[in-house]
């Protein structure tokens, strides 16, 4: 997500520190001692303005939520949302993607969320794809055995490249949407830009896929 | 696929011999000697009128196809196109896609189609889907390892299902098609249902599986 440059923004999440952790590594398997309980902790990788987030924590007092952004204006919007909402189960971090297991142990994190990432539509480009071989790589190892990614998207040929990425990459889809909307799908949290485009009546994927999953016999 | 029925249908079948093999038990592990060459092998489970097949078969003169569908009447309009085509390279079979290990040995098959088949869309017939786990099982037996079933449906729900089938099975998706039409996938082949049904607007889904290909590292 892009958005134009918000003054003061690096002062302003620094101002926050009960929310926003300035030095994520410090925190690398003591998650559960910041966020002050043994919830199940949920990352959103690419959390954009914050939406899905805050609306995911108020949904479910009982998991922690982090959420990631590599841009320090993004994150402060994003900021904006969690302050307002005042949940304590939420917390937001400036770093990268592919950088996860330096603030994560393995197995730490307990599913992770992608929604409306970047699609990269060049090829030159796809290793920049959140579903790239490599993003999946350290998304395994900061999740437990098992683990689940659930992904959305209404770009076609992000959706198309990731359910073969992550077939490809030994991940098993549990389940798939190819119309999100308009499923019997409960409990959907949009975010601004999925209620932005579904409202001009672009489709919405989705998809539950799962690391390492024993084949059905 | 449902048609009336068509008066003299089996007769008409029985007459072209050339065409229709009537015990194909008789000519389990013989079938290269049926066709009187070593060319690949592709099956087509559910022909239904035989435009796809034939039209396959017109731009491949070097595989083999084998037409399969279970009603006499849907066969008998096969064997019109086919006839009509004077092709040398099809045969069609009356038989039922649960009992292709029957007529086949092992990897006796190159490839396997699957195009618009009935999507069974109540929870209590999913067995009956052609992409449920018993004829995936029967679909591995009959190919080589590593081997392939390329599937496209304009049906949302069957697509779905059979992308998590599929991969809950253990195989892997080679590539996804969201819009097949709208993309720059070069030879298909339509069958009269998709020219119908994409003239309507209607997206057409595809995908390209492959049993037991191992993890990429």
């Amino acid at each position: 997500m892009r958005v134009r440059n918000r003054k003061g923004a690096a002062e302003y999440l620094a101002a926050n520190p009960q929310y926003v952790i300035l030095n994520p590594e410090d925190s690398k398997g003591k998650w559960r001692q910041v966020f002050g309980n043994n919830h199940p902790i949920h990352i959103e990788v690419g959390s954009g303005k914050g939406r899905f987030i805050t609306g995911m924590a108020a949904q479910n007092p009982d998991i922690n939520y982090i959420g990631i952004d590599v841009q320090l204006s993004v994150l402060s919007y994003a900021l904006d949302k969690v302050l307002e909402s005042g949940l304590p189960n939420i917390k937001l971090l400036r770093v990268d993607g592919s950088s996860l297991t330096n603030y994560f142990e393995a197995g730490e994190i307990d599913l992770l969320y992608l929604n409306f990432s970047d699609p990269w539509p060049k090829t030159r480009h796809e290793k920049r794809r959140l579903t790239y071989r490599s993003f999946l790589e350290t998304f395994e190892q900061i999740l437990p055995p098992g683990g689940e990614i659930h992904f959305k998207t209404d770009n076609r040929g992000l959706f198309e490249y990731s359910l073969a990425s992550m077939s490809q990459y030994g991940m098993v889809l549990n389940q798939v949407w190819l119309d999100l909307h308009a499923s019997d799908y409960e409990g959907n949290v949009m975010t601004e830009y999925e209620e932005k485009f579904s409202k001009k009546g672009q489709v919405i994927y989705r998809l539950e896929a799962q690391f390492d999953k024993p084949k059905k016999v």
